[in-house]
């Protein structure tokens, strides 16, 4: 018991697979994904700062790098399952978040359990820094799917994956941050040359908004 | 929806690795391993046929290659998880089945679903086949953990992984087979040259049989 | 000596890759295909006893996971080669049968070398089960190639090795399982979007029988 | 130009592997190397706080995520170079800080070409953050070369490495950050079980202190 | 210090990963490298001496196998280098120099010195074996973009690395390969069905020449 | 047809493992190994011709690279098969030669068919080149079983990989680099510090010489 097993733990999300078994051209750790995520939330909040906004940089950056550091327990199954209803999903939240009270009980010094409990509760919620997660975690699920899309891969899922991280990106309640998307980031994606077209697949999106 | 969703799907099941992030020697995916546990149990069911039992080898059949077709949908998670209560692995196996229900039911042709649900329901009863998926399915965990001791994985779990599979495959009601688990495969597994001192942990079992 | 090593030589099968350096998206171990190989071949055995048929599934189970352990000798080489005459590709079949006499000889306990020899022999032969084997083999290298092609594998090997497995699959002396596969797998594999034109490679195939 | 070729360069980060063709038991890849110094800086800072220290929480956010984003152009080849002098290393750095210079003001929109020259600068400066970001890298460091000696790395490359990483870290100017590794997670770490004899190499250096 | 440590390090360039990052279909290491650039050069050096010129076998041995030993210590940066201007370049290349000195000094013994050092010096001089091993250099980037191209990698960087092999090799001051290559090389590789239209690509070069 | 098919098989020896499955730290690629080979050779006969001898660079340059050639068509079987008498062995040879045969005759175009049939022949004769090429490829396997041992690998056949090396490269009739391997390179391994105990290994097959 210890900080030292904490520390270890960070290893072992290194050899964690974001949805194992699905993606065909280049494979995800859980740690790569968390950096990824911490850096796209950093240049947004930067984005919300420029437009007036406060941004809690320390609530930001435990919210960005914890944010999955539950997979350790049980990998990364809640994204690429598809035969899960609600109710399921809920179910493997609730065991993932049992886990990671025991893992702080058992494992953390006393004297920083609070602390614990505090970083790695759900960093989703409707501040403005949980908003940026939730931003910068969709927005790795947009550029894993592209990336897959860019270089071939047919398979549906990464169809679906795309569009519906646009539709969610464009639909958050971060107004500057869904302007520069829209309006850079994603004009700059679609002008790449890709072998499934992804301009078609953006397209059929931005037309319901 | 047909079959051959099924069958592709079996491709899917060749890139779920068994316990991520945990074998530092050498990994293993489900497929390979429900091959392994096949291998076992018809070799183990011999044994038992050879001292008089009647076996169905339909039922060991089925039994074997499909015990963990459910991993397509979850990963393996189960195995692993070190900070999971029993009441938490109990909500992980229900999340499974029902996601194999839901898969039957969406994917599986009407005139096969009855076959289906009856060759991927849990497998480990108490008739002769379900033990030896029992004992099969524990052998690998034997070997996996000898593997990675033999060559010097120092990690205090595959002590534990190793320790209780030695204890459990011993306490199997399969009189036959664990005798020569005991006096066979046992005996040629402490011969071998390994990193880790086999020979002791393996004892430290044996002597509270 | 003993069953122990042929018990950790099943784990160099999950070793030995089939095809070795051909495969472009996903390699593919020896125990994983015959999982798969066994997979399939449950299911065609199905459809055969729903018509009547009587169907010895011991025999099939023997024969399906067993049916490439000789390449634990000297790997999986007699698929891909293209230079070699029939002659060449006897003569290799030669040498593994007898590397597999000796493995049995000089490994397996004598009380069971009967049953080694019987079960480690070709399976491949004109009873139910054999061509059921036949068809499930066969029907990997159908799903393997539609893998490669699938996502856009142009190298030629890949529309022979499908086209060559569609065009044995269909003359295999086992009607039902080939009307299932003809009408059913193929049209659903056909209504894939994939990067090479499967149903013109297919197409080719069907109007010639 | 833009955004989107900063986050897909993000990207390439996760196929930069650290100190290429060293590690012989885990490969790191910048990406997750940058996470877990992160969460390394994290930690320390609630030390520091915890002892009356005022944490910058943004810029230590900024320095931990953004310090090896240069090696995106030369990969990660100033840690394992052996034969290189000072000066060598010095030129090393002065080519990396004029491709970072070029790569911001080629493909940065110039709104945004001050925060990240600011950003992308060298962070190991003499405030509490640079300090802290110096500690938490050599501490990646130092889980590094124990991860691979506690395997059996016998390479005399991971013994130095180790133990400079251990005398650099109980020198660094960060009394409260230095006491917690030393009394805390270096027992943790020589109290496990490890393959080359950590607890030797670890008091060869704390004798000198 | 000795052969040994030179013998020992040939091992660690099957470890170096050419352009890291870069590749998305075949990864290539710098001893497969080194062998296919010695194979081409000896085919294109029968071809010269075929149309009369002498070749220096032992000179064109030595250049092909030593070209990139240097590599070992900074790893294969020069070529995927993006934001490098010609001075940063040439800061690598001496720094890559002077760690081979070092090395030399350091490591081989001094009666084989002044043969290291010959052996190790840039290669491509204007000799016929220089010229021969720059050829033989630049097909291998033909190939390697050939490859990627094939296969459907989208990436521009590839595109360019293609095209710009294929003006460079037909500029070589070594008129019967030029011809070869243009004739019979070029050729073939137009006539394979690739993902990309490397025909166009060709031709857009050829047109300029 | 042509040289460029000859060319792209070169990539495929790249991806042909050698003695797949066997190795349990660092796997070696064919394409790899002929090229340390080739550097083995190139200081051993530096050596011979320090003796005094004549060195044919060409023919050294020839046999070196190519003598692993004919693996493209059957991986590498014939090193790491246990169970094969010599006459078993002896057909693996024809079959690849007979392979190596067709390959000349089917792709290498006519004016180059007599110099592919020569180089492309046994290396390992009488003259001193082939005894260069004999004494190196046997230096390779000596380092590639040193590698394992070093680690840690304690697998048996390793052992006899080692000692079997060691005594045969003793035993070649070049007195020269033997006993520059003798006295240097072997002195210098043992003097490395190693996980499985190598001096006794050496010892135990110096004391019989």
């Amino acid at each position: 018991m210890g900080i030292h097993t904490f520390f270890t733990s960070l290893n072992d999300l290194e050899r964690i697979i974001r949805a194992p078994g699905r993606f065909k051209f280049e494979e995800h750790n859980v740690a790569a994904h968390s950096w990824k995520v911490s850096q796209y939330a950093m240049f947004f909040a930067t984005i919300e700062e420029m437009h007036g906004a406060t941004v809690n940089w320390k609530s930001l950056y435990e919210k960005t790098i914890n944010h999955d550091f539950a997979e350790v327990f049980i990998g990364d199954i809640k994204t690429p399952v598809k035969h899960a209803s609600p109710k399921l999903k809920e179910m493997l939240t609730i065991v993932e978040e049992k886990m990671m009270e025991k893992f702080i009980e058992e494992e953390i010094p006393s004297e920083f359990q609070a602390v614990f409990f505090d970083r790695m509760k759900e960093g989703k919620d409707s501040t403005l820094e949980g908003r940026l997660l939730e931003f910068a975690d969709k927005l790795d699920q947009f550029y894993e799917a592209f990336a897959e899309l860019k270089r071939g891969n047919t398979d549906k899922e990464f169809v679906i994956m795309y569009q519906s991280a646009v539709a969610k990106l464009l639909d958050l309640p971060l107004p500057n941050s869904v302007h520069y998307f829209r309006h850079e980031i994603l004009s700059d994606a679609m002008a790449e040359d890709t072998q499934i077209d992804i301009v078609t697949l953006t397209e059929e999106i931005l037309k319901n908004k």
